[in-house]
């Protein structure tokens, strides 16, 4: 019997979700969930329906694992408690900041279920990687690179400024987040530099504004925007919506985790990176293998909340564990 | 109270523990055990005592964890499940084929005890890479590539050849693995090449012959030798004494693991890599962390023999569950 898989929430991580189903045989998507009018959302998937959010507690011996599509300020934490009281489920909730609490509040409404948050690359892939390579070279330090790939949040808050265009659907402004390689090298080489933000990456924006728009004025206020840009290097560069529609449109993405440490008088360098071509896209297929994770652990009867760094990496794989013993030791 | 650290076998690797339990504050060399006479085994911690081996059935109220640090084909299958049957253990177990039967052997006699097998980069790390990465993108090609480094079974093949200068310590040959950059930059490209053996990596060898012996036939012997040189391109250089003393003492190691896998349209490519000045000590490292697991696995009761892919990573750690989750997520 497959595992079968809710998606809740429709923009591009439910689709990458929706796709990377079709990777794995030992699942099937069973409901797509929208707050959405369910009859005016068409999905990819042929003879699968769409729910509004709210049927969702009628559907619990429907579904295995609910995948949690939606945004971490606003949706996650109003919705993962109330999947988690009725579903299994997985997300990528990426607010760090709050993440102790979101884990706190997940954990208590898991009450007979596995909620596995947090699961994309960073927060996920790159903090098993730093948490994995401190305890091995306690004596080192941790260098994280983002880039070159587009962030959302920058890119969101580009496109709420007066005089970029925007329509209701889609802002016209992305910003790449690209590591300087002179730093990626500096630290490749083992030498343990002090980087500031401002040394390691550069804020690369790519901006639609508005006819008549004061373009000087928006390129200041994006550069001196706290906290998002002032601490950094920006580049804006002003493009037509044609030429933005053509090159800017793909969401890619990737980054490093490197740790530079020493044992004895010996440097040892452990580097994990990521090139994606889509980033939604691999942040899926991230959760849906967590999703198999978080299936197998409620089956052991392993309730609550967990994070990337609880769960066993054999709960990933859809193989035995006397082949991956075989073919990956 | 730290957790008291036997390490059995003073060779690189277990010299390499020493130094990586300094490394630990939350651990303690508690014995050195040894075949050799202990009298005569002089280590490097003041106020440690060296054991024979056999004494070992004598202290296991004074020691949590006991690190194996004998070789795979003789020491581990003997001492193994003798030790286990004592103390927790962990060990780097590297002959790939006899894993599976080294992993039952272990969980058999692991009955009130932890150990963790084969938990050094590979078998070890990789292996957690490869695993990771397969369930992430089911739909992709692994490629490893080991060094450049020392591989320690082909130079000791080398050493053991008529006309190869050896002493009782040691012998004067040493066998460089080096990955060809082309290929790896072909892998990194994400265009998912075939590649053979002999297309990946250079076996690159540094050998001090006897005087007086023949050095072609030498050379004709190592690169003709079935399984370690025959499938390869190998160079073979023949150098000094003191050369050799002085630029090839070292062992470094290292090695990349890819995954180059495709969701819907869009290449993603995860690189996981080591670049390691000392190979023993890095191994050892990787052991005490793991070490570290073994004594809480068995302090919650989950015995038996686990692999590095069955081991959650938050408990490689000495921090809090409560400060990783803020930390690192």
């Amino acid at each position: 019997m497959k595992i079968r898989i809710g998606i809740s929430g429709y923009g591009n991580i439910g689709k990458g979700v929706e796709k990377a189903i079709l990777q794995n045989p030992d699942m099937e998507l069973a409901a797509v969930f929208t707050r959405r009018d369910p009859e005016k959302l068409i999905i990819n998937t042929p003879g699968v329906k769409v729910y509004n959010i709210d049927e969702a507690e009628n559907m619990t011996d429907k579904i295995d694992v609910v995948i949690l599509c939606g945004g971490s300020s606003k949706d996650l934490p109003e919705q993962g408690p109330k999947f988690v009281s009725m579903f299994n489920t997985v997300d990528s909730f990426d607010t760090h900041a709050k993440i102790p609490e979101y884990l706190e509040m997940m954990n208590k409404a898991a009450i007979n279920k596995t909620a596995v948050i947090s699961a994309g690359w960073d927060p996920g892939l790159f903090s098993m990687m730093r948490m994995m390579s401190g305890a091995i070279l306690p004596d080192g330090a941790d260098y994280t690179f983002w880039g070159r790939g587009v962030s959302q949040g920058h890119s969101d808050v580009i496109g709420m400024l007066d005089g970029v265009k925007k329509t209701n659907e889609k802002k016209f402004a992305v910003q790449y987040t690209v590591p300087y390689e002179d730093a990626v090298n500096e630290v490749r080489s083992g030498s343990n530099p002090q980087l500031t933000a401002r040394q390691k990456m550069l804020r690369e924006c790519y901006v639609v504004a508005e006819d008549g728009a004061d373009r000087a004025k928006i390129e200041s206020e994006i550069k001196n925007m706290p906290n998002f840009f002032a601490d950094y290097n920006t580049i804006v560069n002003f493009i037509t919506e044609e030429e933005f529609v053509k090159n800017h449109s793909k969401m890619p993405h990737g980054g490093l985790v490197f740790r530079s440490g020493k044992t004895g008088e010996n440097k040892q360098i452990m580097e994990f990176s990521l090139k994606l071509e889509s980033n939604p896209e691999f942040t899926a297929s991230v959760l849906v293998a967590y999703a198999r994770a978080a299936y197998r652990l409620s089956q052991e009867g392993n309730f609550g909340a967990k994070t990337v760094l609880d769960v066993p990496l054999i709960y990933l794989s859809p193989k035995e564990r006397n082949m991956l013993v075989k073919e990956l030791l």
